[in-house]
């Protein structure tokens, strides 16, 4: 057993998941997203291809915890669980028409007495597929379903002194990746190139904190690629002047993340681009002094369409969200957005991505930060230059 | 428009998927699978992590793309597609509980009047969750639905001559890369600086073969930690005389992969460690000595499973699967398992990895061999040395 935190706060965590349960009428969750496994019982492995999770009762003390027999040993060394608390199931279960996990996880509810409980899932969760649902429906007949999507990524939300550790220990590896990107952009260079130079700095971390693997590949699209937001490099192509490049990069320490994005240009840049850039950096500067806690998501977002007004950038989609312990396919958790409509009291611990990712039809630009929301404001988890860098 | 095929070859793959829909009598599909919807339309980014897919109808020529508004230009720049068939949805539809992408495509469906028909969706697929499922059942009560998970898999299960070259060039990329894995592993040297080393062959390739980012994350535990399948390295750990590292690994080629699988040991392997290589490289020689077209996935399991009786090794797990284009969390096809049960006929183009990993309670081994199903039998897609690696 080899967990980054003390066991207290995986009960600490528990004990809130279960606060929140009750709150909603939920005597049972089924979690299957592996970053909330992560959260509340430390498991860590590349297992969630198959289907796997934990069964959470408000009258049983520990999660326990499910999934196929080779992530077993897994369980045991990366969890504070009991032994008897994992649960392995038959390698048959694995992507077999005729026989789904989700039976052997009803098998478990059945043995425990629960199966005709208001049972909370997951349900709009990448880890939770519309069959999962089918077959406990079908399974536990007796059983009330409840969608308890992000349950517990919204406890999450507020991070411990300890995580706020990890993300700033990330942070100066994120500061250590971004410069390796910009130093790896060169006239003449593979693009592929300079993302393995990047991969290798998110992996190999600094010399004062090693990293880890990512929740988002390294988002470093060039030229017309640019006007999307979600575009890698082009593995065989080469550098050349005029290019712009977008980096929307992470650090990683221990699955906890650290996110920032830039923009780079190969010459002199030109003027629309630079109007834009002098536009969201002054945006940013002003939506960041603005917040502190009690403000909410949606008046942030207010803030910076204010700070914007007269100019020509327009930002149709959320400006940022709440980030952190994560897996593939995303850094992001999935509870808090910056944008109308959401409520969300911004309260001490809460970790956001200020995102101003702008993508016109033919080119895009990129500057962002991450914050901390502290008691009387924020801070930003680096202090790296708001500019266009230029090679 | 960058494609890695020529459009025909796109087209005869939507042929091919529409006959099988024609078969199971599924007039529309819904395609929430990236790897999918690149097969089919040549859409590449990491932006899965929102909902999106394709809708392939019978009577339709194209696949509709639908998907977030700031990656309909990465749909634009990455798909063969009519720009008329790319079909954004407004930010607000992201992450948000009082409106779901599957409104939207409900709605697209009923504006092609497709609403009452029979809808294929990729039930078990992680990019389908359960509240994709029942808000589209709620949207289209009339629609009969059936479960369409893995018919486009099932199509990709036998690859092309351009699919085949791609994966061989992955099959270089990932000899390059378990090359630089071994090379790294050093006493005193820490395991993310050899994890960082693999990443950076992955990625940057040979000087003939740029790579691309893995669909899972280089698997490379270190001793007890071997007796689990998927755990990584451990960051701050050094390598120390005595360890035992596997090594799942693999070199990717325009999102097509070539996996394999080998066991590094520091100093002297133990006399068991040796027994367990001795047996599973002759029973991988034997097996593939066994595999040829007519053959079917089970009869090669029995065959490996004759070629190891008698000795202590026992492999209770699914000795391989159909492997290819994918992205993460898995470069498994979710079709062919080599198990009882599988009766999966071989057939030329197959592409399998034969994984027989072996997991004991204090330590594992691995050698795995990805090999295609030729006209007369089969063939390795690399000739890296089969034995344990000493340092």
């Amino acid at each position: 057993m080899a967990l980054i935190f003390e066991v207290s706060e995986y009960q600490e965590r528990l004990r809130k998941v279960k606060e929140s349960m009750l709150r909603k009428g939920i005597q049972v969750l089924i979690v299957s997203d592996p970053a909330n496994m992560n959260y509340l019982t430390g498991y860590d492995g590349w297992s969630f291809y198959v289907h796997q999770g934990l069964v959470i009762a408000l009258d049983y003390d520990e999660p326990i915890w499910w999934g196929r027999g080779m992530d077993a040993n897994g369980a045991k060394l990366t969890t504070w669980l009991k032994h008897d608390n994992i649960r392995p199931y038959a390698d048959d279960y694995v992507q077999n028409v005729f026989k789904h996990p989700m039976s052997f996880v009803a098998d478990i509810l059945r043995e425990m007495g629960w199966e005709n409980r208001h049972i909370g899932v997951e349900k709009d969760n990448y880890w939770f597929t519309g069959q999962c649902l089918d077959v406990l429906r079908e399974e536990l007949p007796q059983a009330k379903f409840h969608d308890a999507t992000s349950l517990v990524n919204w406890i999450r939300t507020i991070k411990s002194p300890a995580e706020i550790k990890y993300i700033k220990e990330a942070a100066k590896v994120c500061e250590h990746v971004m410069r390796t990107a910009i130093d790896s952009i060169e006239v003449g260079r593979l693009e592929s190139e300079a993302a393995a130079n990047v991969y290798h700095a998110m992996i190999k971390g600094t010399d004062e904190f090693t990293g880890d693997h990512p929740a988002i590949f390294p988002i470093m699209p060039s030229n017309e690629r640019t006007s999307a937001a979600h575009l890698g490099w082009k593995p065989d192509r080469k550098y050349a002047p005029g290019d712009i490049i977008l980096l929307e990069l992470c650090g990683v320490r221990f699955r906890y993340h650290c996110p920032l994005s830039r923009t780079v240009y190969i010459g002199d840049p030109p003027k629309e681009l630079k109007e834009i850039a002098d536009v969201v950096i002054d945006g940013i500067a002003k939506t960041l002094d603005f917040i502190k806690p009690g403000v909410t998501a949606e008046e942030i977002e207010a803030k910076w369409r204010e700070a914007i007004s007269g100019s020509r950038v327009v930002k149709p989609s959320r400006l940022g969200y709440a980030f952190g312990l994560n897996y593939v396919p995303d850094w992001g958790e999935h509870t808090v957005s910056l944008r109308p409509g959401d409520k969300t009291i911004m309260k001490p611990g809460m970790t956001i991505h200020l995102m101003p990712g702008i993508w016109l039809d033919e080119f895009g630009f990129e500057c962002s930060e991450p914050f901390l929301v502290t008691e009387k404001g924020c801070e930003t988890f680096l202090n790296f230059p708001r500019k266009i860098f230029t090679k």
